[in-house]
C-alpha cells in the first residue's frame, strides 16, 4: 500500500470527529463480547490446551466446524485437509507463496492486503492473465458483488485461490456453490470468522488442494507454529453453543440497511458518481468523472472531517486515465454519521 | 525437520504411557490459568477494541512493557520500534525475510523451528560463517547453556538475530545484559512470553533495527495484519495486575529442580552420556559415544515407552560421523516419571 496513505489513515483514525468511511471493520454492536467472554473465561480456567502450544493445523473440532458448513453446501471436504491460519490474511500469504515466482491474477480492483500478500511471498501480480487467479467469491472487495464469471473461472483451468470473507455476509443469504466443490483439486478455499464474529480472534482458514496439504502445513508451522490456541478453542466453545445463523441473520440485517443508507446519500449528495448498490459486505466502489491522484484527495477530506479508501489501493496497475475512485465501506461507521461523511465528501469533489 | 520425525513425534504424542522427553513445552502447572481467565473475561467484555481489528504493530501498551523490561537491563529501545509478532517464531520468520537470498550462521547446533523459519522465508543456512548470525541467548537451545562468545559477536559485525526466548528462565535469574543495548544498529530482538507465561496466546515481539522497521512492519501486516487483539489485551491486562518478577522465580525454581531431577537420572542411568547441566530453560543436550542414524532410534523409543527430539534435527548439516544425541526436555514432564524415561531410554542404547 502506498505509504502516503497508510500515514494518513492513521492520522484520520487519531483525529476526533473524522467520519471514517475507510476500512473493513465489523460493526461494534455485532461484536459477540459476551458469548466470547464466557468462552475464553472457560477454556482458559478449564483447558491446559488451551493455554498450551499446538499441532499446526489447528484444533479438530473448529476444523469440523468449517468441513460441516462447506458440505452442507455442496463441497465434501475431510477436516484433515483444513488448516486454521491466523485471519484469511495468513491463508493469501500462504497460498500465494504456492505461486513464488509466478503470477496471480487479481482483477481489476481487489483486497489491497492480498496484493500485499502476494508480494510478500515472493508471488508476482497481474490483473488478467497469470498462472492462477484470486477471486473474492460470494461478495467481492471492494465492490460487494457475487462473482460474475463463475463458469469462465472453471472452465479456465486455472489454480483458483478463492476468498470467501464476505461469502456469508450476501444480504440475500443465499450462499453461493463452493468453487472448490467443482474445482477440488485446483482450489485454495479461504474463509474467515473476522467478518461474521470477531476479527481479534485471528482465526481464518485455508484448504490447499491435496497435493499441496503437507508442504502448506509446513510453511504454516514455520510462519509462526500455529494459530493462537486460546482464540481457537474459545471460537470452538462459543459456536458450540452460539446460533451462528441467526447471528449471520442479524448482520446481513443490520449491514443491508447500513448500505441502503449509504446509497441514499449518495444519490443526494453525489448524483455523478457511478456506483452499483452492493450485495452484501461492507463497502460500496463509487467511481467519479475525474481522472488524477487520489491521495491528495484523501488528505483534504480528512481536513474536512471525512476518511475513505482511495481507489488506487485497490488496483494491481494504477493507470493514469483510471478514474478518480473510492471504496466507501458502511460498516463501522455510526449510522447517523452516513449521510454527513458523503455530505463533506461531496464538498470537497 | 524430517518427515519421520515428525510423524514419529505425532504417534509419540498419541499413545497412552509414553514418557514425553520430546518438545519444548512450559509446565501446565505454571501456566497463569486463573490471572488469564479472569483477563480474557474482563477485555472481551469491556474493551472493543480487544475484538477488533488493530495496528500491525501491536499494543502500545505490551510495547511500552517490552521496552521498560529492556531498559532495567541495559537497553534504551523506544516502544515505537518494538512489534509485537506471533511468538518469537513469526519474529524469527520476520527477521530471516530480511536475509533473503543470504546466509544466516547458526551454529552446530540450534532450535530446529528457526531452521524452519529461515529457510521459509528464503534464507540460506549454514553452521558458520554468513552474512548474519543467529544466537539463542542468555540460555540456548538446545545446551541450556548462557552465550558463549559475547564478545566475539560484538566484535564480529555481522547483524545478529538475537533470540531470547528461554533468557529469563537462567536458574540463576542473572539477565544478560541485551546484546542490543551493545549493537543495537544491527541488532534483531526477539522475545515472547511463549515459555514464561502462555504460549497458547502466540505473542512475541521483534525490535529490527530502525533502519528495517518501516519494512519490517509492512511484512508483517502482509503475513497476517496483527497479532490476535484479544491476546495481546488480555496479555497486557494481566501483567498489569501480575508480579511478573514472582512468576520468574516459580518458574525459574520449578525448572531448576526438574533440571537436577533428570541430571540424576542420566548420571545413574545413562553414565557413559556426555553433557553439561543445564543453566536454564526447558532441556539438555546428550551426546552418546555411537554414531548412525537417530530417528529409528526413536521410533524404538517410543516402543519402549519414552520420547526424545533426536539430535539431527538441531544440527544445520548432519555428518556421518556425528556423534548420535538428543534433547531431553524435563519441562512439561511429570517429575516422577524423569528417572523411569531415562530407565527406558537407556534400555534401548
Amino acid at each position: 500500500m502506498d505509504a502516503r496513505t497508510t500515514r494518513l489513515q492513521r492520522a484520520a483514525a487519531a483525529r476526533p470527529g473524522v467520519i471514517g468511511l475507510a476500512g473493513g471493520l465489523p460493526a461494534g454492536d455485532l461484536l459477540p463480547r459476551a458469548p466470547l467472554a464466557e468462552a475464553l473465561a472457560e477454556v482458559a480456567a478449564w483447558r491446559e490446551d488451551a493455554l498450551q502450544y499446538g499441532w499446526p493445523e489447528g484444533i479438530e473440532q473448529l476444523r469440523t466446524w468449517i468441513a460441516n458448513r462447506l458440505a452442507a453446501r455442496g463441497a465434501v471436504v475431510e477436516p484433515g485437509r483444513i488448516i486454521i491460519t491466523a485471519g484469511a490474511q495468513q491463508a493469501l500469504a500462504l497460498a500465494g507463496a504456492a505461486f513464488r515466482g509466478k503470477t496471480i491474477a487479481v482483477g481489476d480492483v481487489t483486497y489491497p492486503a492480498a496484493l500485499d500478500a502476494f508480494e510478500a511471498v515472493g508471488a508476482g501480480i497481474a490483473a488478467e492473465g497469470g498462472d492462477a487467479r484470486y477471486e473474492i467469491a460470494g461478495v467481492s472487495n471492494p465492490r460487494g458483488l457475487d462473482t460474475p464469471d463463475r463458469d469462465a473461472l472453471l472452465a479456465s483451468g486455472l489454480p483458483l485461490i478463492v476468498d470467501e470473507a464476505y461469502c456469508e455476509l450476501r444480504f440475500d443469504g443465499r450462499l453461493p456453490r463452493p468453487l472448490i466443490a467443482d474445482a477440488p483439486d485446483r482450489t485454495w478455499h479461504i474463509g474467515t470468522v473476522s467478518k461474521t464474529l470477531c476479527p481479534g480472534l485471528r482465526v481464518g482458514w485455508l484448504v490447499p488442494p491435496a497435493s499441496a496439504h503437507a508442504s502448506v502445513l509446513e510453511r504454516k508451522q514455520a510462519y509462526d507454529l500455529q494459530t493462537s490456541s486460546i482464540s481457537q478453542a474459545a471460537l470452538a466453545r462459543m459456536l458450540s453453543r452460539l446460533d451462528y445463523e441467526a447471528a449471520l441473520d442479524r448482520a446481513r440485517a443490520f449491514y443491508a440497511e447500513r448500505a441502503e443508507r449509504l446509497v441514499r446519500a449518495l444519490r443526494t449528495h453525489l448524483p455523478s458518481a457511478r456506483f452499483v448498490p452492493p450485495e452484501g459486505g461492507f463497502s460500496i466502489w463509487v467511481e467519479t468523472e475525474r481522472t488524477g491522484d487520489d491521495v491528495p484527495l484523501l488528505a483534504r477530506a480528512i481536513e474536512r472531517g471525512v476518511a475513505f479508501d482511495p481507489g488506487s489501493m485497490f488496483r494491481p496497475v494504477n493507470r493514469p486515465d483510471d478514474p478518480i475512485s473510492f471504496r466507501l465501506s458502511f460498516s463501522s461507521v455510526d449510522a447517523d454519521a452516513i449521510d454527513e461523511g458523503v455530505r463533506r465528501l461531496a464538498g470537497i469533489l
